[in-house]
């Protein structure tokens, strides 16, 4: 009877650039070569860099931020052949573990400008802003944001299959739609873009038709899953998704050390290169059994759990900050539960950005309250009290306090 | 020393029309004369009728659906002045108890026609249809709706204070806009509406006045609160609210045994008419003290609880059931993510109006995952596994069984 | 279709002595004769006094607690038939809800005085004390105990069918045989007590009978349950209980607004009179089925959660305060853990009588940490620090109070 | 800005006998030389081996636990001098993350015989046995207990500071009392054990000290904790031990992947090599501050959370399987919880042994109901139904199964 350490089925390398790396990819295609097989059934460990490829430095000036590639993003590792995968089949993934690199035990919440990703808020606050969160085993705290410290509930940004040709297609043709519709001055979806396409290591003709066609990564999208953001996909969860190609062509990456939900400054989580183990089950015609079109998941029994009597909440509405009603809006309603959460915290001395990147990142739970009510739809956004070494309840006095700042940008 | 039992502020007569009794009114005006007087710090019980002021019955048809007549509702409880409250100042309102009575230990749960009412899903779902529920104890079971049985998480759908003449002017003001640029076929907001107008005791005049100006009581508003439809402003929950006129004129109804995040059938929590307990506090300038725009509030310790493990979670995205791309629109996610459950549920045999019904009036909790991820806003819906009598994880075999049917109108 | 109330099976006076009511009784013994009759699968609402049958007052004096007539208690409610009920079967008694009678929101906690019943500290802390509670709906305080106030977790300390003659003639034996042993000066076990029986409307042979033999209530008893004090049989908890006479004669009392494990005090749980809904289901052959010796409990959804990072816990061993060790003795060690937490909390002002209710009472873990490691038992109590209206942290300044006092006895 | 990797104050050599191993030693004493300082306020990992030493193997025979050498145990890892620590102070441990080895993905539990170490229900069950649990990420599993899977509530059974001459001469006299009293054909607590004794690097006169006087580390004690095997001491717990040598004298061992409350077997826990990570902060003259007599703890937010209608709660009394009544011995009353688990859980096709070792190490809660009800104690016993995979509610049908066996010492 022995004991069988867990297969390693990808190693990153921190010593070269992501884009060097064979492993990793940055664009949805079905033709980006398998990396590797994973058999059914099997248990492997996946690593993978922080969602830039390391674009973003343990420092306190937001310059990286400001300057990020974005074209870059995201790196993802994989895509990993599930042996007896075919499309129409599920592919049950089991969440094991996440882990930091040991001996990173850091990682960063970045506000972008609206010039270079924007983000929830970016209207209100377009300065390129970063905190930095050192890891204190399942703690997580900043010197960027003081007097806060929670447990990381930590999990993977982005999960999929690849999408099948078909299924490409559709992307490309209905927000392609999006942005032909589009007349504001903001992007409203990320076009097919060639710039610094990652194949892994595929030919330069597949290559270049997966900068011509691929995905960007940015999204998730209902047919796969990918972006998601879900921050509930902690150790211990099951997640089915649908499989589109054969062999799956399975991805992951972005991986969370915690999130709020939401994740409102886009960059929002906190960002780390980290380890995944995972197990793989195939369930031959799932997608037909399962009534399937997208992901579903089966969160584990493990979570930071703070009690319902240990969130402090916050309402919104769908009437923006400019007193224009909007109908059952509930996208508007949720940045205005924001801005009541910054309006209260700011009293303790953080600035905006500070608890804007906070929001982000801490595990905020941001509920649909109320969704049919004409015209107003009604958020709500429970911050839980226990990640603050003071009292923000409301009955507690206000003690103004000297809380640093973040880090912004170099003018 | 002795026991003071706790005062009944308000008695309901439900043998009475509820446009005839002076302590209910279906408008927000300040000129609604003050039913009754609190002491600040003083506890008292209420009685509530349940929101339509009793149109709906215990039957297996859904003709009285159909045909609700909406210019009544809601009729809430109050105005009650509580002493020493004055605009700017914030009211504390403690829910220490919710109950039904005694001898109606029973709800409904409703889908809308769209020509009356509507709901959230009711392109895809227009027929009337109704759901009766029983309470046994803390718990609640359907006919219409069997193999389901769960504990109420039991609240008040409405609460507020009245609006001072400004706000009501801001209020006609921005959904008078909404309404003017409206060029759908469905009602965007519902403009103030004479017909059927109850203003308590209050003169002819008064209530003329109040049917020509009053706000109706559907939506939930940023400056008040209102119909927030908020599930987890149960026992032992504190609500802070702003107060806008002196005495602050606070009204209460709407009781649910049971709501789902969103409410999204529209008449979709556990409607019944009860009594809620409650504590007042005036909190001096607490609006300015607190950074108030809107209410905020602190749950209580107790909530059914089901264990993260106990969730199966539904994914849904900004993309339409016509297949066109949203941007960053939580509304059509949480649709999306409505219908991916009614897909799954169905397979059990559900017919969809019972799983729509259900989604409404169980305690399943509707998230904001992600909303940031151009042009895909992602949110999830955990609906709590323990609440059916029979196993609905993917793993475990489907059994399609006999459920019977919710109630339709007749034809 | 109707709405059918739920059949209150047994009403109290409290306008007439316990022993005058025949409902009522407080011995366990299968000739007292059944009050009423039960349908398989009926819910039925049954009063209850409170278990010393109304000898405590809602006043400031322990005069009462020190002289309280223990050979009365505990006044039970029943017995009741069941209907189709047998030895051998199981009864199924769904608790679907606890509630205190709606004009006596109070109830109290007690230390009895070594010569008049004792409790688990009694050599410690002799005097006679009280605190009585006053509920807020879901709420209690006291006006002893000040600065605390916690949701109640709302039970019946006593549920149990009657005894065959053979059970019952076994529970004698073997309590005889340790009152025999018995070279302490203390009691051990409380042997049959004719005085102040009370059988119901037993005619007098039957009453004497059960006088001479009947089983005190004071002891839970493996082969029926009784008396467990168990604080998670709460509102939503089902409850296997053997039957062991036709009918099953299944009684219930002594409720309790709330309490700690282990109810150390004795008297220790918050005493209530209430009203307690109940549903009957009767499992043909379970014991045998299920190979039950002593009932066991499904416990409900719905409890105070205050999270696993809310609790201060305390360690004690099996070392008496003598400093003499004790072999793996679970009971030594957890009165030594109670012990470390009055030490604790005397610190911010309490008296020690005062913490002494307040562990009995309020919803503290008393768990079994190991209980192998010779010689050393170790237990642990876990207090909730949301139940205090200060920061009791070990990390926060420790601030002296004045906490008035528990009321105590005339000298 | 750089970051700072956390240092690992002690390597286990996995090649190497533990008792060649300077940074392990198996006894209290004071004389135990330190291996290493470490800061205050310093965040150290710390590596341990079982607690046997590496006695026990990953196969399928018990002959390893039947033969186990218990004059070896507990290897622990230490001590550390803890800078600026003096005795009177408390010491602050904050268990920020314990893992085990990546590449010894396994534990064990283990029954041990009455001749060799004995367990808690050793009368009933003699043989040795053992089960083996692979790590599956946050889950662990066994091949030798069927159809079980569960998160680990990972923790140190052991941590302390090094007893005081004083505090250590105080041990030896009331155990030998206790031991001079036994009259009993058991063991009852463990004398001082020259043989085996390992100190660390200390001296040959040294080290022939501490086996004459140095205390097992068997029992927990209530001076400074040591071996209380409390199962919420998980990762982000804060643990306040007192300290009674200067520099404190830090030891830890014995981790444990999960044990249930109780640990009855003895070697219950799943027992593992691994890494902790911890950090120190002196609190100056913490004890006579804190008023501390016993270490208290506070548990951190992450737990496995089953919710509290998970559990299928079993009774027990202080009545032993003989039908001889004990005097409030909630001892005896935890056995016979454990037995009604035994007969309950053994119609699925388990059979005892592999119940008794599922008892050990799974989170079961076990709970102190009532101990002041003359002359029973109860004891309560919760088993989380979700570590099944099957249902074992009392309402669904039995199936049993063949569940293969635990493994078994040959004859």
């Amino acid at each position: 009877m022995g004991v069988k350490g867990i297969r390693t089925a990808l190693k990153v390398d921190f010593d070269k650039h992501a884009s060097q790396q064979a492993g990793l990819h940055n664009r949805w295609h079905p033709d980006v070569p398998a990396y590797g097989k994973i058999a059914n059934n099997e248990v492997v460990k996946i690593e993978c860099l922080d969602w830039t490829g390391g674009q973003i430095k343990n420092n306190d000036s937001a310059d990286d931020i400001k300057n990020v590639d974005l074209t870059q993003i995201h790196y993802l590792s994989g895509p990993f052949d599930i042996e007896t995968a075919e499309p129409g089949d599920v592919l049950l993934v089991e969440i094991q573990d996440v882990q930091p690199f040991e001996d990173r035990p850091w990682g960063f919440t970045g506000i972008f400008s609206p010039q270079n990703g924007g983000g929830f808020l970016d209207e209100l606050y377009p300065e390129p802003a970063k905190a930095i969160w050192d890891f204190e085993g399942i703690f997580c705290s900043s010197r960027h944001i003081p007097h806060v410290r929670f447990a990381g509930l930590i999990h993977p940004g982005i999960m999929g299959c690849a999408p099948s040709a078909e299924v490409l297609a559709e992307w490309n043709r209905r927000e392609g739609e999006l942005i032909a519709a589009n007349t504001t001055n903001r992007d409203v979806a990320k076009p097919p873009e060639p710039q610094n396409v990652h194949a892994g290591f595929a030919a330069e003709a597949i290559k270049a038709k997966v900068g011509q066609e691929g995905a960007r990564t940015i999204p998730g999208r209902p047919e796969h899953g990918g972006n998601c953001d879900i921050k509930n996909l902690s150790r211990g969860s099951k997640v089915y998704l649908p499989v589109h190609v054969p062999g799956a062509k399975f991805s992951v990456g972005d991986l969370h050390f915690s999130q709020g939900d939401g994740e409102i400054s886009f960059c929002g989580a906190i960002e780390m290169a980290g380890i995944i183990t995972l197990k793989f089950t195939v369930i031959k015609d799932g997608m037909s059994k399962m009534a399937m079109k997208s992901p579903i998941f089966h969160p584990g029994p493990v979570e930071p759990q703070f009690g319902p009597g240990r969130y402090l909440t916050f309402e919104g509405f769908s009437v923006d900050e400019n007193g224009k009603q909007h109908y059952l809006d509930a996208t508007v309603a949720y940045r205005q539960t924001c801005l009541r959460v910054i309006e209260y915290l700011r009293r303790y001395g953080y600035n905006d950005y500070q608890i804007y990147l906070l929001l982000s990142s801490a595990p905020v739970q941001g509920h649909i309250a109320g969704l049919v009510d004409i015209p107003n739809a009604c958020t709500t956004l429970g911050v839980p009290m226990d990640i603050f070494d003071f009292d923000i309840r409301p009955e507690a006095e206000v003690v103004r306090r000297d809380m640093g700042s973040c880090a912004f940008a170099g003018k």
